[in-house]
């Protein structure tokens, strides 16, 4: 197995009034019919800790549990062996010509690196009932309308 | 922003009686806590496709959609700038000594390397109400119990 794989960014996050996923040039013409679906699955590349010591940290305290410990392999920490950030996005345009895809929000900084769009679909992506931990009783139980931002 | 991003495998997809994710020695910590929730979302590479002609693909045809073709970011073709495949599986057992994550299926080969795991959280993953292209209607609208696989 090749221990190391090389992305390549191909657009980044712009944030002003709206979200903004701007896709650069050569990337464009893969926006086609990404507009047909009501949510995009992106994937950005958590910059600001791409560091060796980021890297390294296996557990984390949960913000919304105090005290509480896990492994980033059971949390949506940005410290991870390989800092991918996955967010669901509600889509509201698509520019093709212009590689502007406009979301409700995403909870990325502005000039975050984008790795990779994915439509959201129901047979991939979409679970009917799941099992999480209590520390979600009190949150929304599904995507809010409005996305999710920082 | 840089123009490149180092990636590196956490394990590896080992298909047998079942399909398990074979985590490596060092980030088995990192799988605490994972057994609380039902579903993780899965993150591998595509090494099939790892290389230039591939990665320089924008649109496909669909093979669900017999004389369709859409961009690489409107399907979820093996073909993509950054291959990196998303996959949503039901968890069957976590063994964090061992590394062993046995999940009810996955859609990647034999020794596909992984890159990331994170639990499937209904506040993050979770789409109550979807648009989705006509030629999904006659696909289930939920993931299977049983999960997506080869």
């Amino acid at each position: 197995m090749a221990d190391a794989f090389t992305l390549r960014p191909i657009g980044k996050v712009v944030r002003n009034d709206h979200a903004v996923l701007q896709i650069d040039v050569p990337y464009r013409p893969a926006l086609a019919h990404l507009a047909d679906f009501s949510h995009v699955v992106v994937l950005w590349w958590v910059s600001g800790h791409d560091d060796p010591q980021s890297r390294e940290i296996m557990q984390c305290e949960l913000p919304y549990a105090p005290g509480f410990e896990a492994g980033v392999f059971a949390c949506r920490s940005e410290y991870r062996p390989n800092p991918i950030g996955v967010t669901v996005c509600p889509i509201l345009d698509v520019d093709e010509a212009e590689g502007r895809v406009t979301v409700a929000d995403i909870d990325a900084f502005d000039g975050t690196p984008l790795l990779d769009l994915k439509p959201y679909i129901g047979v991939t992506d979409r679970v009917r009932e799941i099992i999480q931990p209590p520390w979600f009783d009190d949150w929304p139980q599904w995507l809010p309308d409005e996305g999710l931002g920082l």
